[in-house]
């Protein structure tokens, strides 16, 4: 197995995590999280999307909070387009780094777009092109990347279409997207050694769900075959259409506390990557999937004093 | 990375799980959650434990336990002893395989046996003898193998010294015991790997406990140093007395699950795996760890309709 030095984190939790609680958030709670989130040292923060309003009102208040975070310099706070109308107003706030998605399901995109995957990757060459002019880097993502509940599972060729389609319109940042938690450690390894192997100038992220326990051992996986960029949620926040009740994204502190016990880098700084957990677990007032929150780092376990005997009869 | 096609799982959950229910579970429950894991398609199962019923209250009916329960030819019940009254009661139930327990942290087994490790395996020499005579086998595991709440690291060194311990007294299978849950994918491989080079007579279980959420990262881990042996507890059961309402036991359904999406075969039937789950969930009437009996297999997904559109905006 190969472990690399250093992993990025994105911390999707104001996107992806917010966008999927009943709860209204307010405007202040989302700028002190993703500020927050700058302070703990996360590399990229995915802020928010510009989409309608109607479509994800959760989202509607994405041009306000970039206006009002604390940027960084050495961060990228990416956000969620769909149309030109996203970049205008992602221009029109500062935000740099925008993030296009296709769905490599064929239904599942003709539900959202009414095309075709590479006919929607197609559409968005107009998007890039505006947000060359706005000096805005642009990066693509593929959901339903590892399996699709309509269809099933994803082929690899229609992974390779649709990188090759954002190759052509020009964007070489791509995530792969495990929407509803379907993804192994075998698929993930293969289909990252395959195409980290075959489009070379790619720069991948990979995005778990942990709706079904497996997102830190696909991150295993996925590092094991090269790919050093992976997304997370604070306090593991975010859901699963098909599966009421079901985890959301990996946790953000869960990811951060696994690699450092493996030793890799990460730049987060873990006790403040969990203090924030811990806010937005207690702002969001319902439990979520992160064990950090609960069962602490190994290494605190060492500080403490023994809590009564180990029996070593009732412990194996 | 390398993955192995097949796997055995041994289903702890009578033992190291129903030992940290503070309800009482019945005899009759007991037998019925066995001969279901038997059904299932276990191969070896953890049934309980021999030792003083002052020590472990919720053990104290492995004898009705063994002698009531409908056993297969081809299946392993395995029991818990600490001594030769343990492997007397064993005997007397019809109990062919034992495992015997050691600490690796020092102060651990000093709490327990107020000796060193070593000194304990050496004791159990009368233990080995004992069942010989019996013609029962015997097996070793090594708790706090990746790390004690005490003392922290574990060195290799020690786990090698307790290692050929075992084999001097004549034990050749080791379960490697995450006792807190502390143990890390890079770890459990590198460590996995040395053992199993080292020493390529001895079969190796691992024990994981999912405290940190790492149980199933460190499965993968372990398969690909080429250990193909596995304990798990259904629903997820267990806990640890250093992190109140942490989660136990790697759950098997979890377990069971990634293995058959990974191609990996079991011989578990994993309906029947997760009816029972469901069913010890149920039972003992408290959330447990285990993500299948809340999100469902994938391959569950396809077969439904969906809930409502995706919307491409808010999933990714």
């Amino acid at each position: 197995m190969f472990f690399p030095g250093k992993i990025t984190i994105c911390e999707v939790g104001p996107r992806d995590g917010f966008q999927n609680e009943k709860g209204v958030i307010s405007l202040e709670d989302k700028i002190f999280c993703i500020n927050q989130a700058t302070e703990s040292g996360y590399q990229v923060i995915e802020i928010g999307s510009f989409v309608h309003p109607k479509a994800v009102p959760q989202m509607s208040d994405t041009d306000e909070i970039a206006k009002h975070i604390k940027r960084k310099d050495d961060v990228q706070y990416r956000a969620l387009v769909t149309n030109l109308r996203g970049i205008e107003r992602a221009a029109s706030c500062g935000v740099n780094k925008v993030k296009l998605t296709v769905s490599a399901s064929e239904s599942h995109n003709m539900t959202n777009f009414n095309k075709k995957p590479y006919e929607t990757i197609n559409d968005f060459q107009a998007c890039v092109e505006l947000a060359d002019k706005y000096n805005m880097s642009v990066s693509g993502a593929i959901s339903t990347a590892f399996g699709c509940p309509f269809e099933g599972p994803i082929s690899l060729d229609r992974i390779a279409e649709l990188v090759e389609s954002f190759m052509r319109i020009g964007i070489h940042e791509i995530s792969l997207s495990d929407t509803t938690g379907v993804a192994n450690p075998k698929q993930v390894y293969e289909r990252s050694q395959i195409l980290t192997n075959r489009y070379s100038n790619i720069k991948w992220f990979l995005h778990f769900h942990n709706t079904r326990g497996m997102a830190l051992a696909n991150v295993v996986a996925g590092m094991s075959a090269g790919i050093t960029h992976y997304d997370a949620a604070f306090a593991g926040l975010g859901g699963c259409p098909y599966a009421p009740g079901a985890s959301g994204n990996l946790s953000s502190e869960d990811l951060v506390h696994m690699l450092h016990e493996m030793g890799i880098e990460t730049g987060v700084n873990l006790d403040q990557a969990i203090k924030l957990g811990a806010y937005v677990k207690k702002m969001v007032n319902h439990d979520t999937d992160s064990y950090i929150l609960v069962a602490g780092k190994v290494s605190d376990l060492v500080k403490e004093k023994p809590i009564g005997q180990i029996n070593n009869n009732s412990s194996s």
